[in-house]
């Protein structure tokens, strides 16, 4: 095999399929992928969960992941927020001409290990290569079927005197990035790129009722929990002094003119539950490896409708709007 | 909203909220879309079929098509060759930094209407903006789900004597978009992108037991032929005479040094299908507006194990290999 992509890798004959039988499949097997042509066959179930998301993260490796880990964590994650059980990724490859094999095979690798340890196969995908400066090394895109476990998670529930809750430190994957990207305090943050739907599964056997489970990434904390009230009756009041932040990551986030709470997260979750469940929300999340630090960090309040509001931690409060510009591209 | 296409659009933040609520939910909104965040809900089956296609053709706009168009059509021909009856997809857009908004707008009006023709709904979606050359314009990612209707397709099916059928022309696609990329005889050859889901419901209506549909996408008839053959004990033997070639094709690929034979098509599907069942196949295409100049154009013959042959015009026969390099990059 070459070293690098050629256009030949993605003309769908011959060295496509070398592509696919030396270095995907080897990695990814399993009978539904190796079935079909251009499918494959799944079960289902009385009602799935479908979503996709695109991967253009910039650089392809940083601290604490790389694109790979990213696509298969994304959509696991995000299906998972939506009260399924992730089983099914499709996984499709835009690679720029020229593109490093080495590199290629770290990501498939790095995609081979998080689909274990999630339990998910892929089972399908595709692979396109374009000319030399028509890309950026790599775009991954991952599209997911799950099994709704949980019906019904929706901002629509959310009540008046809910406890807001998050799993744990926010920022550090836009922040890791961030840093990866300008060559910055190497290696000081880590991304805190991670599957969650064991989380979510532990969240949701002591909680049943939880109102809404979201994972804040691109537009961080301040964007999702916007979206959670925006156009309802209702607010959202965070208390400033709650919120985790990891302090080098305060520090980086000071220098680089970037807030935390706009930073996108790939590991954590926002989950809004009711008075009574807040408490063993925040134990379950507690007890599971990837909520150690979780915290309640804010409240459903009617009084300002809308809007989500921030309590400093010098005793003021401030409005925080969802992200308007692109604080941080290529983030995932 | 602005004209081009900024960073800013692909932040998470207001911006892609504003471009998904005015540019992309006015044209492909349904229930299942507006749902949820970053999943929809979809009704399950007792067996899926789900499949990805990214899509780079270039340009991006052709006779008889555009990337929209292809992103819909290619998706829901995948499942239709598996057996399925396409009912759900993902959007996934990596647009370009300054890419026209007009553009985007054509892209999406041109999806929506293959979806109605489809009868398929785009349930979820992600926008991803990269910077000014390190992409083309836009790709498009789009994932299907389909149900299985019609289990068993598959090369493991073909049997000696069996009758090879192509549903139409071959080579349209390929070579308008490659005289569309060279600005050559502009508008005198159409791509025959086109959804095949309703030719595959009328072939398989009649002849249940037809042993495989595949779609020639890259590569075109030559490598697809291959792949049905390769490693089996079986070959097969086609008639150049029987193939159907527009002569505007023709006089096009040899004048840009191509072949027919490996040019994409995207809107043709070959059978492979039992002697007692040739005629009926035929018959069906012929009857559906999508197969008018169908055409049954080869056997499956135990002479040349895992080869493809073609007794030429001129009474010779050569073997067809799949195809190496890349003929035509970026082609879908």
């Amino acid at each position: 095999m070459d070293e690098i992509i050629s256009l030949d890798y993605g003309s769908g004959g011959k060295k496509t399929a070398r592509l696919i039988e030396k270095l995907i499949l080897p990695r990814l097997d399993n009978p539904a992928l190796r079935e079909l042509g251009d499918g494959a066959i799944v079960d289902g179930g009385e009602k799935l969960v479908f979503s996709t998301d695109s991967f253009v993260v910039s650089p392809l490796f940083f601290p604490g992941g790389d694109i790979g880990k990213l696509s298969v964590c994304g959509t696991v994650n995000d299906l998972s927020m939506c009260g399924a059980e992730p089983k099914y990724l499709s996984c499709s490859f835009i690679i720029e001409e020229g593109f490093p094999f080495s590199e290629l095979e770290r990501i498939v690798e790095s995609m081979a290990v998080q689909c274990e340890k999630a339990g998910v196969q892929i089972v399908t995908g595709d692979t396109k290569v374009v000319e030399k400066g028509r890309g950026d090394g790599i775009y991954i895109n991952t599209a997911g079927i799950g099994v709704l476990r949980h019906p019904g998670l929706g901002p629509g529930n959310i009540r008046p005197g809910d406890k807001v809750l998050v799993s744990g430190f926010v920022g550090d994957h836009g922040t890791a990035v961030m840093l990866a990207r300008n060559q910055m305090m190497q290696g000081e943050i880590a991304s805190d790129c991670a599957a969650l739907n064991g989380l979510t599964e532990a969240i949701l056997s002591v909680a049943p009722g939880v109102r809404i489970l979201r994972d804040p990434t691109r537009g961080g904390v301040a964007t999702t929990l916007n979206e959670f009230v925006e156009g309802t009756a209702l607010g959202i009041e965070l208390e400033e002094a709650r919120i985790p932040v990891r302090p080098q990551v305060q520090a980086a986030c000071d220098m680089l003119g970037l807030d935390p709470l706009y930073c996108a997260n790939e590991g954590k979750l926002l989950a809004v539950a009711a008075p009574e469940d807040a408490d063993k929300v925040l134990a379950a999340m507690k007890n599971h490896e990837l909520g150690t630090d979780a915290a309640i960090i804010g409240e459903v309040t009617e009084r300002y409708p809308g809007k989500l509001t921030m309590r400093t931690a010098f005793g003021g409060s401030r409005v925080l709007q969802k992200l308007s510009g692109a604080q941080l591209p290529r983030i995932c």
